[in-house]
């Protein structure tokens, strides 16, 4: 007998009859003998909807307010399944945040999660009862909804797996596995069996959706083993494990690319001591996660200051920078929201050297130009026009032998 | 400066115009100097839609579960209405159920209010604050979401409303007051300036559903005045008030027809004690209620007991009497679900003989057949075949002088 969290994506409850065909794989899991929590995200669609709403209406709306609307997607999803699975003959029920408590922290909109309460959980999952877990959402500090940003809901499952020690948390999507890259874009992309979580997490934090990056983090730090599979089919998916558990490691395991981002040139910025702490403190204050970050070299005492954000929050930085200008006192801000983050990654490069080159090489070849370069130990990432996408994955596939 | 509960249905925030537009009229009533707290109910079809998805997948599904799911509705306007009104300018908040907390039993999907912890919400409308509550819903004794049922929402404004001891309760809805009739009937149906709380219980509760009948008669109980009126129009509407206060009062005030019925008939049932007991008994228990109940008189020691039940609850009602039939030890159970009850109402009867009769006279006269009556001190109700609703009110409204 194994204890597993069971998490199940938008795609995988977006009708009734998958809501349906989802309780079947919980009864599944439960009558051969195991002892499952459920975690569901909202229908898919439904929490684009419910923040367009928000959007329409206010486009720098409350967070706290936006947390009450898109947070009921979940609810109704966890509320749904429930019945679906009593209508099986499997007792459950389903839990909103607040009713467990997820204990979040008051970041509204992206709140982290501070603990969750499992013990009235288990009593319910010794009763034999399946608790059916609204995902994306917790109950902050004053008792109102929060969320956790998107594709919350794999964080709240590794949370309530590391929270239930549970055996594993088998995360349902609507792809198969983890891939080396997105093979929308490149037919030959391949399927990986195992992946170590610090790739996983450049991954994820690159735009190979696959899995939330807060809930791959969480999962690394608390040792919880996540199986990404499909919902759709009966097979096994990918293993996202320790990277003592990979046996063979590939110099380079996959190529991502992030269309989420949006790039922000500072003009003329005063090169003195405290003014990077100007500009990226009230971004911070105002929970807007700044990414990439390329200062030139001084000229006539100014530099210009180049960096990337969530392109959802560029409004919102606009108006900051705005406000702060005089205070920052530089010169023009430039915008440009049509820019992509290419990423190479790979475990094996801290063994390897020249996989950034082979990256600038290959991009120049195809004539892409690079507008900045970031790098960490496992990961090389580069910042380049949109409308190169596709030709930029393509070619760093091949470029890197990972082509099936 | 007054202190009013305002109250926005399903049609008044069916989309973001509407909610727009509602701000707006709360946003009014804030500037005359008014403290101001808000009622909604979920966007127009969204409750249908979440019922529907309950029913489909188990038509006698789980009450917690449903409640879970419906309750969702009121939660997403509450919080784009405090969006929107945060965008006027006026400082807002939502408030699910839960949060205030609203004080229910476990009756899920028709509970009842227990209490309305009012000391958290008068701290913040004293701080300028608008506060938006979720209507419709509130927190059970175990933490579990309840509902009100069907218009639950007139309720939850009007427990607020006397919670926070109100000036007044007005109610926006699509329609701008309480007429003799439905206007989509009877075009010569007439708009009524004020009508006691007697009246409109008796209206509410067969069928004339401008407001929910536990809201009129918690009205009743703690004296909060209501108005009806219409979201689109900038009219008074009608007042529901003490009958003391309606100084004119006509003999019959209005004509009211419900649809929503069901009939059941027990065949042969033994005419021994305790028998009634025994049908009623486990239906109640069921949360099913049970409306006119007619009993012929005996026959070879049997007889037949004719009644009616809410057309959603005619499956429940059905399985129940299938399993008690040994007990009850009746023959065949007949129902008819399209049956319409008919009502004429007014304070004045009280005082006047010969209503009853007019109405007899009048259905007979169009070659209506009466299947059930059932009377009160302010109203004679008549179970007909449904088919003949709209032959039945118009003939009525004419019969008694309410036309225009």
């Amino acid at each position: 007998m194994a204890r597993i969290v069971m998490k199940f994506g938008g795609t995988s409850v977006a009708d009734l009859d998958r809501i349906r065909n989802v309780a079947g794989k919980i009864k599944r899991e439960v009558d051969a003998g195991n002892e499952v929590a459920v975690v569901v995200s909202a229908m898919s669609g439904v929490t684009n909807q419910l923040v367009a709403w928000c959007q329409s209406l206010a486009p720098l709306h409350d967070a706290r307010e936006y947390d009450a609307v898109v947070a009921t997607g979940e609810q109704v999803t966890a509320g749904l399944t429930a019945i679906a699975l009593q209508e099986l003959g499997v007792p459950a029920r389903s839990w909103a945040g607040w009713q467990l408590p997820l204990h979040t922290d008051d970041a509204h909109g992206r709140a982290r999660i501070t603990g969750v309460e499992g013990d009235t959980l288990r009593a319910d999952m010794r009763a034999g009862r399946v608790p059916i877990v609204a995902g994306f959402q917790g109950v902050g500090p004053e008792s109102r909804i929060t969320t956790l940003g998107r594709g919350g809901s794999d964080t709240s499952a590794v949370a309530l797996a590391a929270g239930l020690k549970a055996d594993r948390c088998d995360i349902y999507t609507d792809v198969d596995g983890v891939y080396t890259t997105d093979p929308r874009i490149v037919a030959r992309a391949r399927k990986l069996d195992r992946i170590s979580y610090e790739e996983m997490l450049e991954l994820a934090s690159v735009g190979a959706k696959v899995l939330q990056t807060r809930s791959v983090e969480l999962a690394m730090k608390q040792r919880v083993r996540i199986q990404v599979l499909s919902s759709f089919e009966d097979k096994p998916g990918t293993l996202v494990v320790d990277e003592d558990e990979i046996v063979e490691q590939a110099v380079v395991s996959g190529i991502a690319y992030s269309r989420d981002e949006a790039r922000i040139t500072l003009r003329q910025v005063p090169d003195r001591p405290g003014v990077a702490a100007a500009i990226f403190g009230p971004l911070s204050a105002a929970n807007v996660n700044v990414d990439m970050i390329v200062q030139s070299v001084s000229a006539e005492g100014t530099t210009d200051m180049t960096f990337t954000v969530g392109r959802s929050d560029l409004p919102r930085a606009e108006q900051i920078l705005a406000e702060r200008s005089a205070e920052i006192g530089a010169g023009a801000v430039l915008t440009d929201p049509d820019v992509a983050k290419i990423s190479v990654v790979g475990v094996g490069m801290r063994s390897h050297a020249g996989i950034a080159n082979t990256m600038f090489g290959t991009l120049a070849g195809k004539g892409i130009n690079i507008q900045v370069i970031s790098t960490s130990e496992i990961k090389v990432s580069v910042l380049i026009s949109a409308e190169y996408t596709e030709l930029a994955v393509r070619a760093l596939h091949t470029a890197y032998g990972l082509d099936a």
